[in-house]
């Protein structure tokens, strides 16, 4: 059996650890983990999306007959697991972000209204669980409608990449303003498993259906309208970044297009920066577009750019 | 411990599936699930993968000696797996299609002649294994004669994401004619896998190779010949959606291109409508066509098109 | 319950084979499988993951007081686990590239020397593993520094997908002299979870920011130089493909882009061939790109080639 | 890798198996296996044992405000799963103990009789859960009266052995008339649980308390009346078995002792044949008792009997 | 799929419940579950041997070279998850058998101290781990020198039962005093394992052997010197009962038997009461003792108590 | 969260290793563990007892059309498991009893020699596996004939330890010889789920039946004929153990006793020393015989000697 040189290797990891904890200023001790687990998060979005969808997305032996057993059931246990991350990501920030005043506040205390506000956040997300059903049965009904390839709704809810995504992405922006880092892995979840990457704090209006959907990059402060159709690679990002007086990144201002109602974007399309396209606009497949159009623009890449050198012989 | 208003949450939750039901003409109980499932199909890929390639993509601790032992008896219960989600398929599209007329056809009849379709099915699946593993092996070794990358036939079957979704493929286009829905969740496993989203419909002949991958999408009317060469990003798509009288999509018709044999297709092209690609034709990268063009053409995109702004100093 | 013509199935398999292993001279018996298992490369990834950054993508109830603990302890195992794969590896190898020359060396040598290689390559791993850190770590604050959406560097860590390849790319690109199947086996690993492909033989300086990244294709031989930021869809490529004399690929020789310090590439661009794009250039969104350019050049795609047939009312 | 004869040791399997198929008048081929599952009931009874004290043997996160919601879910999967159990037994015996008259009875009419009768075997064991509930409530109560050590009824139900052999023994003695081979199988799994070997068929009145027990025996045709306290090693079996005038074995005639109600049996007592023990007696540690006792008796080993050769110093 | 009157069980289940928690005086919700986990012990009790026993009873594949990080690593844990199993004992406890006196205490200031009395436990179990261990160090020497069947000490630790409930008796002894509901749940877990049910309360000097052990009962109050050896079904129970004066059992009173140093209990003896047994004295096998014995007394069964009837031919 | 002092345990524990390792002359290193898996054991035995009777202990979905195959692929995987656990029992007794003449045999010729020894044992075993199919076959038949509570084989196979038992001794007893610790640890295995403990060295002849089975003690040089039915609690034992001239026990010498042909021993005898019961002879409940009795002796306990004090009213 090898014998490795554990003791050095272990040295060595230990001193760049420290290393980049002085860089970040955080050579105090921590005691446990205090960030969300992906796997927990992964196990919770399963678990919401079978009680959202009892019959379609839920435990295969389910009856419709104990349905909503099955969702009073399971919803305390998902809610209790949330509750746990909710609060996990609340002390996250308040350690990182700003030092507990200990002259203030006692450590008991401090508990205490991190509890009662993590159950808050879980409370209203639960009273917005139907709201959410809504929505989703309504970009259903869209990628239905929208797409000549699907042969029923059902189908659709299981087979399209767009349709997961979407369930993701309404679940992560409805605790996005609380739990943003929270947000942040559920949304990366969606987008390891569809290739679909959208940002938690994006507004999108009901019935959006993104086809395919691999490479769809949608920014943090996007604006999208209802009806919007979206297909695969399309980016909806900022234009520039721009800098505070003190030469660092400005973080969180609105630099990503808003899309008005009835729009269609191709494959490819690339739209970036605070532009807003007019309601039931078309945008053509790998088109580049930096500025706002009015509605029902109907945007087109150049025929003549492409088939230059055509020798067919 | 937190105390969740569950009551609440799950008659709100009620009220949101009623009313979908009911938009859907679906008040009717259904008792029990009637779709296939995700996780089983998963499985079922899983060891169909080992029995086409026992010892590469079989268990880790198979030996050549008992290869046929392994397989017969796992493919015995793979097909029985196959068979319940087949079952389960064939089941739900005759509620969800189709009222069964019950003045003519008994329940147990009914249960009977779905039984002894899907068997068929499966047998007929069965038989056509072999015939999917030798057109498999074509596809690796097109994938090792065309990439300058690959060490060996093996590195391409264990690394090789397009061969990953030509595997899925094969095996969700040979069930398609039968269970549509049930091809169309394996493509999605691969879509979600590898970012290779190809429908089950789409005809693709041997010694298929696709680079990379990530974005590729390949209609659902797509015949492809053989030894096509096909890039990340490609998309093989319909042009326009056309409508029925009624003013719905119409659906199921021809919309997807035709690329002859020996074609290749670079990196983000953009192949819209049913236009066919003659025999032996490159279409450059990123490059937009929505017209045939025929045999042993070369298309590319302008390279004046870009580079316009260069500032170099 | 059916039954399946297990018997008949199961030969045309085993022909099948045949013929396979016949083309690829493969007809004596192998005895076990020697290639490296996915799977099990998976499980040493994470825990690889859990050992570079221990209170962060470690295990979940992991306190600070024992990290040190928990790294040497998990290190040996997964060191012992990694000498497993890599063994198969190179055992793999020396069977299918060249024969073993029985008459200078005994099976029992030859067992031996292979031992050796293998404990010298993992420990020459192991050594390498502090240095892989401070990589990452500077991998993540330029992903931070470079992202106005970035609220923290947990938040990179925890959930960028450009951070999980370039985790993963670093691993493998460190075993990738050695034993290049199984890095293959690693980067695809990667490739699949975030759509970033990036080949284990690239070389990448440290501060690498990749965002969004699904469908960035990064070649076997390109080099890239420090503090460089790389977006979605970006292909780093082979021009084309260079044959022998035999008119077969030629393989391993420099076919892909050198990109120095502190470039930017946007979304969908594509650049290809061993072309140099030179210190501090800017290379736009969509750019197709086949020759050098200077330092601080700034290449973009025509504004005029898009937007042609806008027609708005 | 070593290499092992199997095919020799399959053969010789193979012909072993055929030898004795052929004692047991078994060559026609079954299929199928058709005896209950030890693991499925295993779990059944898990299932069984939280649905009947959800707050004490049930999930860990349940909480009592949803326990009514976790018991009609878990219940309704039960159920299906023990109809699976209790079909597969009943087709045992029918296949076993009596050939299927084809000439009055069709297949598929044979395997709806079988469906009938399963599902009202297994509605009636459903109807009487809560009378199983009580009964065990009951058994709780008199171990918690009976056992000095014992401090609160929550300590008996989830630490003594005799009350996990007791319900196990009230589910299994519900189903004992109609799956009797099932029913085995229950026991078995509480005997290798707790040693305490109790045949489905014995009939044991309320308020049961076996204590300690290991190496008690509680034999098919036993009568326990109420309040009656049995510890360790006591055998309640059969005192010789009479032969049919064939020479075999009688079956199913009663052959084990009568216990009145308020009988204390001490560790080691072993009573055998069909005797009765009076209400109220006591049956002191080894005796071996093979008469019955009228009410009141006391009946204790000699103390005579032991301790003859006390050498003391 | 079969319907099960679910709703009418379910009711009736919900009346016994109640009728139970009436009977109780356990009519106010109790909120979540307050009973520590089978299951969970099971756990840590692993875990416990291999913190023990690294090299024996620890994971298979852990090396000399690291165990003591090992030990480091994975009792943070262990010590973290007891942690969590005490406070809920703890808390049961209290709930069960004390009001809390809210008058006097706010529930804040309750659960803080519960939290440190429970670390307090667990700190001081963890510090007696090393005694524990030099403990049952002493018992497998004793078996080993004990046992002509034993071929080395680690025989002995791997394979006898009697060691395997002397290392949870000795873990379960330790955490006796504080949390009496949990060691009884570890005791059960020994007894369900071996057969062998020794109560946590029981005093057991070093070096004590029993062999095979089924069906051995050793009670609450029992004092065993050193070096005692104990065979199969040996009893040392208590006589009778004492009431008290409102005629309900006294509990917690000295009622089972003082086993002096150095003595040898052979298989099925049966001693009852507060008796002592002199040091050195030997209990033949079945012999049935309710009386003191002086020092290197000899106890056996008559010989003329069997073998009465014997019939030779 | 807590903070343990776990360096001062960590160092407490490594203390009473050490000290524990000095008192067994162990102080040298010896890297990885090299004792048998009993995890490893237990998931063998099932995979055995699935391979000896594959339609009744097999896989709950295997038919009989594929038993073969399934038999010739289980077989391969589980004697290649069973060779790992053979070659750590041989070189633990290597390292153990007798330290290897470096001066003489080479580390790697050592390490040959084991691997073939070990092979020699594993191919020695499968070549007996039909033999001991057919010895349990017989043992079934005798359960069958020998208990009234029985209805069918399949019931005995199924529900009765005394086949538990029975299975896994004749698989210890096959390996004992070559590798004693590993029968051991098979044969605890069989002690814990059935309370019945036969060493792995007695010799037991075919058609013996264990009835109930808790607490039967059967010795390792215990010599058991053909058809004998053995109760609950007997023990055949050692009735004292000789010492060598150094007063240490001697070991390894004919202890036990020898049963004949057709004798029956009911519950709760005790027989212990080399005596032999002769051919056809009846052993009563609870009796003590420690000499030999001839051919079709009837030995019962003495019916006086309970029930002394009836005091019936």
């Amino acid at each position: 059996m090898a014998q490795w040189d554990i003791q050095h290797v272990m040295l060595d990891l230990k001193q760049a650890r420290q290393d980049w904890r002085k860089s970040q200023q955080r050579l105090r001790e921590m005691g446990g983990r205090e960030l969300p687990s992906k796997q927990q998060l992964k196990n919770i979005l399963n678990q919401l999306c079978g009680i959202l969808f009892p019959m379609r997305l839920g435990p295969a032996d389910l009856r419709q007959e104990t349905e909503d057993h099955y969702i009073a059931y399971s919803l305390d246990r998902v809610l209790s697991d949330l509750l746990q991350q909710v609060k996990l990501t609340l002390a996250y920030r308040q350690k990182y972000h700003q030092a507990i005043d200990t002259g203030t506040v006692s450590q008991s205390d401090w508990q205490n209204n991190l509890s009662r506000h993590a159950e808050d956040i879980v409370q209203d997300f639960a009273n917005n669980l139907a709201k959410i059903r809504r929505l989703i049965d309504a970009d259903v009904a869209a990628a239905y409608r929208g797409d000549p390839a699907a042969h029923s709704v059902d189908e659709v809810l299981l087979c399209y990449p767009g349709i997961f995504a979407m369930i993701y992405h309404r679940i992560s922006h409805q605790l996005y303003p609380d739990v943003p880092l929270l947000s942040r892995v559920i949304s990366e979840l969606a987008h390891s498993a569809t290739g679909i990457d959208i940002h938690p704090g994006a507004q999108i209006g009901q019935g959006c259906f993104i086809d395919h959907g691999t490479g769809v990059v949608i920014g943090e402060t996007c604006i999208i309208g209802e009806r919007v159709r979206i297909y695969q690679a399309v980016t909806l990002g900022a234009k520039r970044f721009e800098l505070t007086e003190a030469g660092q990144l400005k973080k969180d201002y609105a630099r990503h297009p808003i899309i008005e109602n009835d729009v269609v974007i191709y494959a490819g399309a690339t739209l970036l920066g605070r532009i807003t396209i007019g309601e039931g606009s078309t945008i053509g497949g790998n088109v580049w577009l930096t500025h706002s159009v009015p509605a029902n623009s109907s945007i087109m890449q150049s025929p003549t750019a492409s088939q230059q050198k055509s020798k067919s012989t």
